[in-house]
């Protein structure tokens, strides 16, 4: 599989190839054309023909894709076949939104450990996960497969924290604080700016209402 | 302003040079070069110069950008030079963290009421905000003026949910609900899909595995 000649917008659209694929799965279907898939989708079919022949001979001419094994092979591009440990860093209502979150855990994200420094909830535990102090998170890193950390704390703390994280063996930053992490080349982060996704949507209505006019 | 035509990437970097542009405010800095500011954010110049260029006139040659004059431009292409009313559907930890979010306060976006079904949490308020049945949306969104709604509710629901606010009134939608929302074209919609976030940063840290062996 020559994933790294992948482009970087073709990465961006398999996880939604994976959720499609995921709910024909869940409905028992067997193959699909791409056609039928593009339908369902609202991209063109060659769109969708172009994108996963990158991964080499899942279509067939006039049988379609088969849902599962196409799934399946989406599923390890994306590095999900395997479980994935993830540490939640901040136990606000964000970081309690991750913690329970059912699509994360049916995909293979699990979360081992939650830390904060607020003494309300250090101690306590969500679904049987531990809410523990900041301090302890050195050594917790340290003894434990930690493969992701998600930042949900506050912007003026995420840097120092994110650098300590690095520091001590974390590889990958989900990174939901509003500023942009200066990490080593091979840390890697996705960030999820809220603030930023909602001015687009004000823009898109902006715009839309100039249109009108 | 002739926001027609400035492509979506230019749109989709636009909240990025707005926060940028607001910490440099926020740190009294008058002006900046694009040489600086490209520095600052990790992009090249010339993008920088480029994607400004699109609203015409901003910098000046051998004297750099007005902080504060680009800041507001670039508000007001993005709609942030008015409050915009916010409703939250699902008071769950995530509508809680969207109805607490400073940075979304400090943006103009104001929750003017949260939804939910829960009945240990309707009839509670959120900072002042009041959590109501989601029997009330239509009265409300018809009695007040919403400019976006926050789509925090299970899948299952979404589709529904999101076709009544929308029949009632509603043009923009902020969905974080794990599915493609099907709109009419006036009706814009922004996704934030989490689960398919983690699942980038997982191919990312695989991507970056694979190149070190």
């Amino acid at each position: 599989m020559q994933s790294k000649s992948i482009s970087i917008a073709v990465i961006k659209r398999l996880p939604r190839y994976y959720r499609y694929l995921g709910e024909l799965l869940a409905h028992d279907v067997v193959r699909i054309s791409s056609k039928e898939l593009s339908e369902k989708m609202g991209v063109t079919a060659s769109q969708i023909r172009q994108d996963l022949n990158n991964f080499g001979g899942f279509g067939q001419q006039g049988y379609g894709y088969q849902v599962e094994y196409l799934y399946t092979e989406i599923g390890k591009i994306l590095g999900l076949d395997k479980k994935n440990n993830l540490i939640i860093l901040g136990a606000g209502n964000l970081g309690m939104a991750l913690t329970n979150s059912t699509g994360l855990q049916k995909r293979g994200f699990e979360v081992i450990g939650i830390f904060d420094i607020n003494p309300e909830v250090v101690g306590t535990s969500v679904r049987g996960i531990p809410v523990m102090h900041v301090n302890e998170l050195e050594q917790f890193i340290k003894t434990h497969q930690v493969d992701m950390a998600a930042l949900t704390v506050p912007k003026a703390v995420a840097p120092t924290l994110a650098a300590d994280i690095v520091k001590w063996g974390v590889k990958a930053i989900w990174n939901f604080a509003p500023t942009d992490l200066q990490l080593p080349p091979d840390v890697v982060q996705e960030n999820v700016h809220l603030t930023e996704s909602l001015m687009r949507l004000s823009y898109k209505k902006k715009a839309a209402e100039e249109e009108k006019k």
